[in-house]
């Protein structure tokens, strides 16, 4: 767990650009950016937390909608760029998660970045659920406070 | 265009939420949202404005891309769920616009909303350039104050 | 129901070619005509059917998952561009259907063609069951041999 | 090269299947299948063929629209599946490249396979051009006839 996130507390993973991911402009269609950092929240709760993303929406049944987020878009991604995408917790509520997510180039600029917040919730009736101990430990235990970031 | 826009500013269109838009949780997958949204755009500036979208990107080569966006997601919306997407204006500066989307229940309740601030690009080179003086003229005969909204 | 499928056992529909629906290429990403061709079914069912397609998925927890299906592009569609979305019943079984499924321009000329075979299944446990009654006997109602088109 | 191509001729790359990738079934949506096909042939030109996709497409602008395509979808695949995808030339023509494509499970099984004709064209007027000496050489040294696969 510890190599899959870093010591300041972002989990990272390369993506590539893909051509189905860019409108006739030939950038990335920005709703693509969320569907991309939808994945990553997956290899996050897999990879960064331990936690089985499958098990826990399909076996536990709980899911992680999101209720608010605010996203700046600095520059374009091309089709073919390799990009960075990164994690970091900001905030642990009892029932949401506060996330900081970005998209960055091979040469360190922020091309795109958003803050959400996500609730976790019963998958049977949609009603907030308080985040799972086993998840609420691990965030903990790999959490850097974003002032020291 | 009277009719397309009613009285208060907003551009209305229904949307039946449909399978390919929602996931494995049988609600709407978000990212999801802001594709309808897209849809909307392309519909307002074609009949709100009059203004063709294809010729406004392929003949005159003028994006619009998203800059920034807040979106607050209040309520799930299932398959099947009939919805009312709506567009106003917000904002018209020298380069960019601001508009205010919802997707609103046939119980009116809002479901999702967002504000979100689009610049006027040229797709040759992708720098911002000034709101076209035919979408300027088209938004001010239609603008409505938010305050009196 | 009559006014939905015409005399020749088509159901169409008016479609207009999104710029989310395009590539960098400006034409429409290929796997998007299926998404467009599964809105279109779900339409048929509800509107050519007269079966509601949200009660049959989520009630009756009934599917109708594609097993095979054969698809020709022949002429390439670009954002903007009016299209109409045709389905017909080519065939019907006891446990699948299948249907021919097209994209023609306002021209009249066929962009994009499928015939493809649906199963219906068992949303508990995604194995096969009959087409339900209601089904089979509205999809006979309307049906009308290939041969004849 | 070498390593990226299989002996028999198989360009392959893992796929988790992705939440986003998934319908209210819980089960890939299939459109979505062709999606991450169009990803694995990007790969395929990029790292089984030595050639820049992205070059191919942006700078020498030579698109690889489909022509016609014949799937079988054999079993489900299911959110947070481990899969391989697999690529294969099944026939070179002048202007045109046969490939076989499949998603095969940790246990071996074929869920969904495909035949997929491709065309190079002039993204220019979107006419049909030779397929890139280039390529061809890149293709014909990798290739493996099917009846000894």
């Amino acid at each position: 767990m510890k190599h899959a996130i870093s010591s300041d507390g972002t989990f990272r993973r390369p993506r590539t650009i893909r051509f189905s991911d860019c409108d006739p402009a030939g950038i990335v269609f920005y709703p693509q950016y969320f569907v991309m950092f939808n994945a990553l929240v997956e290899d996050w709760v897999d990879e960064g937390l331990g936690i089985g993303f499958r098990d826990l929406i399909v076996d536990r049944r709980i899911g992680m909608p999101t209720v608010r987020l605010e996203a700046d878009f600095r520059a374009v991604s091309r089709m073919g760029d390799k990009v960075q995408l990164c994690l970091k917790v900001e905030r642990l509520g009892t029932r949401s998660i506060t996330l900081h997510a970005s998209c960055v180039g091979m040469d360190g600029e922020t091309r795109m970045q958003m803050q959400q917040v996500v609730v976790t919730t019963s998958l049977v009736d949609h009603r907030s659920v308080d985040v799972p101990p086993d998840m609420r430990s691990a965030i903990e235990a790999n959490f850097v406070p974003s002032s020291v970031r």
